[in-house]
């Protein structure tokens, strides 16, 4: 039985995952933790050739289903390539992007059926669940101004968007979420991830 | 509504589907019918993409599961891209492979879920399905001693190929395909194959 942790951040572009995450990298190494840091697409060497294929891509962009079959192939590959051997080695593995934003944009944000794709993302993963979510929430034009990225997504309209912002919402509330206002200083949001993160592990 | 026509070709390694297709597509050809040849992985510019890291990786292959959703992506591209516009446009689309070798190959060779993964194709490919699927069957031996290839499948275990034709035969059966014995001359199964698709043909 795996005995680690998984703790996913989620949220829209823009919003800090990646920045919040490696701080919380840092302070839970300090106090001794095994702390892998991995992220959604990419996550393997397969996963590196899908992200490709999902974000660079122009000439023949995936359709919406093609879509999520491309990010589930890259989680399946990577729970077992990675985060299921980093658990059962007792790591914290704390990811960059997980099972909520494959709802959260393929479902609320590209309109498929979000059931049908929770049915599926679960079995995807394999059953492997995060022990906690922190979603990093921040309004849509806030996020798209920090990130100014070029990515498939990057160039989506602010609709889409904020279809992905609602739909994380709804999720974080459904699911007992930890939500975390995105726009307050760095240090402060670091602060209640970190309060979060230290509550779940205290459990373990 | 699509007033084409969707005629899948399935079956293992160096049953001939790709030569019977061309000989099938030659006749419809001759006889008048507008006919759209194409095959999976890879009937896209994206599907070309996902089938290079099916059939040619070595460092990281793909997971069964990886595996499935690849497939996936490909047929979503591909039913979207290519076969729905075509059956709208009239056309009779001759497939080399199709719902069946996912089933076959992914569920019956792979051992994953089979009941799952119909439920996934069918969503993976919108419905569209093939008004008559005729599988060359033959024994193992006899099409990897044909076809000699060398990508990731024609390197499986005999057992793993055993899995799939008996897979497929299943289907046949449950699902009232036309099966071809494969080991008869070429002209043989040329006429077999024909006979099968002009019945169904009338019925249009």
């Amino acid at each position: 039985m795996p005995n680690g942790c998984l703790i996913a951040f989620e949220g829209t572009e823009g919003a800090g995952k990646t920045s919040q995450l490696q701080l919380a990298a840092e302070v839970l190494r300090r106090d001794g933790y095994r702390v892998l840091v991995t992220a959604e697409p990419g996550g393997t060497a397969l996963g590196l050739e899908i992200r490709r294929l999902l974000l660079h891509r122009s000439d023949s962009a995936p359709t919406p289903l093609a879509e999520l079959f491309l990010y589930l192939a890259d989680r399946a590959q990577h729970v077992a390539e990675v985060i299921k051997p980093a658990l059962s080695a007792g790591d914290v593995v704390l990811a960059d992007r997980f099972t909520g934003s494959t709802i959260a944009y393929q479902g609320f944000g590209r309109n498929l059926d979000v059931e049908m794709i929770a049915r599926v993302e679960n079995w995807a993963r394999s059953g492997v669940a995060p022990r906690l979510t922190v979603l990093l929430d921040c309004p849509v034009r806030v996020g798209l101004e920090r990130a100014r990225g070029c990515d498939r997504f990057h160039t989506e309209t602010e609709a889409f968007h904020e279809r992905v912002r609602q739909g994380f919402l709804r999720l974080a509330a459904e699911r007992g979420w930890c939500v975390v206002d995105a726009t307050q200083p760095e240090d402060e949001v670091h602060r209640h991830v970190m309060d979060a993160i230290r509550a779940s592990l205290a459990g373990l």
